[in-house]
């Protein structure tokens, strides 16, 4: 069986082009003992893939020129040569942008029987809810009654901050990049949502729905969000750091915060976090989640491209606003 | 009874002037009941009374223009009219910036009887040292073990910091701005000090006192020491942020550490504090502080200027490097 896949052909400077990936078919040999052969029906694309692609230490670990990128997929056992796995199995890996691949069955973890597509075990049900999760309520540590700000708020890890939020009785003041975004963000329960594109100074615009300030900030995109949310912390306030969108395409480092020396007087904490730090909460997660989404309280949406080769493209467009939710490419 | 002390004249812009200050002679009346005059023998200047300085919001709210200044100082009853004073006391207050003053006798804190001279408790004894002590210990929760990096090292705070961190077994390494004060930091236990002045990059220069990295950074001067720290930190590492003297008589607010989005895939923490955080911890800190004395393992330096008429020369002299340990003004 052949199967294409995309490698990286040249690492990006700025934003990534068509011409820093290739492609490749390989003939897949049949699976050894504890092997399967699975064909990806959805592959994901996410941000933190772009970290990968620098040369130097990246915190999972950089892609290779001239290897196969990776990343997280769903797909289908076609053929098992493992007692724990059988043909038509549906089950998540981290080795996506192919069209199906041989590996040893203990790389593989079967898909949860939860009602939800198996899709959404990339997004609101994977690796960015887990985030969302994690970020809010572990290290941001919000709790009923508290004033939270999420940036990227119609992204894949934004939008379940929100509902998270709000299921948890926090306000949620909130910022995405298109007034249908705006919108879909009021619809997942958000108080108070800005276009950030054309809602002038963040700090004046985020303060309009938080005349006392925040309590905490998930922050998906860095710069002056980031200066905001520093100006509009409480006492107390936390940032939980999941990531800088708007500058992970830099070809130099942009300045941090100018105003971080006010997390001084007012007792605040910024703190970074990737998702494998709340492996062991995975279950708790998972329980949370089913629970809202029986209860009407988990939305979410997919921006869906068709074709492996539609892929870079996909990953390019999360840093141009492109999706809303989960950014995923349907391969099967 | 005539008093003399310092207003502010001007808000200072960039670093403070001495025509920024002014000297008046007040008349002191007798002590109403409930009340008790004070002839200070110590007064303390922090870098914090800078922030204070300036127009706007400040964490511990901003001196006015015309009004005296304050600060820790520690004096002695001169003549009580409250029954939990007498004439003779020692205390402490937050009436420095004069010779001598009446006030309420609750605002006043009677000296510990530690045995260490009564200057001590505006320095390794007092707010700097609870500083220090709450910093490291609760903020970055520091333990044995650690590599703990700290800036200003032969500071007021600094100083204590390398100590409490030795005697709790941690690694030191640090820096400060003459040979001299390397030299009073090394003797002090610090396993690895640099002069930030002749050292070169920074991460290069602590890196070769940190082979493996840090666990804490205690930061009291921001810029290129926070970078540094953040390159350095390793995965779960904490910064206690206490301040930033190498930004405090800045215009425009310089950028922040340019690196920041590395506290993402370290998971690591950036923690503001101010000292009023550790008010329920005083004992805690004093007996731990005594047996440290006791033992030999805290040592302390004072820089002593004479005389209320020095007060704004020794706090110029403190974003000057003028002081080793902790800078003082003799009133007595």
């Amino acid at each position: 069986m052949k199967s294409t896949e995309i490698r990286l052909k040249n690492r990006p400077v700025g934003l990534p082009k068509a011409s820093d990936f290739e492609f490749a078919t390989v003939e897949l040999s049949d699976p050894a003992p504890g092997e399967a052969l699975v064909r990806n029906t959805y592959m994901s694309v996410d941000p933190y893939m772009r970290g990968r692609m620098n040369a130097g230490p990246s915190y999972i670990g950089g892609f290779e020129i001239g290897k196969p990128l990776t990343g997280g997929a769903v797909g289908q056992v076609v053929k098992s040569n493992d007692p724990s796995l059988q043909a038509g199995d549906l089950v998540e890996s981290f080795l996506g942008w192919r069209e199906a691949f041989v590996a040893k069955a203990k790389a593989l973890t079967k898909l949860p029987q939860l009602n939800a597509p198996p899709q959404t075990f990339l997004g609101t049900l994977g690796m960015p809810g887990m985030t969302a999760y994690g970020g809010l309520l572990h290290v941001g540590e919000a709790k009923a009654g508290d004033v939270v700000m999420v940036s990227g708020a119609a992204g894949a890890v934004g939008s379940v901050v929100v509902q998270i939020a709000k299921a948890k009785g926090c306000t949620v003041i909130a910022s995405a990049g298109t007034d249908a975004k705006v919108e879909w963000v009021k619809r997942l329960g958000a108080d108070y949502v800005i276009n950030y594109k054309t809602a002038g100074a963040l700090t004046t615009a985020f303060a309009k729905g938080a005349a006392d300030g925040i309590d905490v900030y998930f922050d998906n995109v860095g710069g002056e969000h980031l200066e905001a949310a520093i100006a509009l912390g409480k006492l107390n306030a936390r940032i939980a750091l999941c990531g800088g969108i708007s500058i992970y395409n830099a070809a130099a480092p942009p300045p941090g915060p100018r105003n971080y020396l006010m997390l001084v007087g007012k007792n605040m904490r910024m703190e970074g976090f990737t998702v494998a730090r709340f492996a062991s909460k995975r279950d708790e997660f998972l329980s949370d989640m089913s629970q809202w989404i029986a209860q009407g309280k988990m939305k979410w949406e997919e921006t869906v491209m068709n074709g492996l080769d539609q892929a870079p493209e996909a990953f390019l467009q999360l840093f141009k606003g492109g999706n809303t939710g989960k950014m995923l490419v349907k391969l099967g």
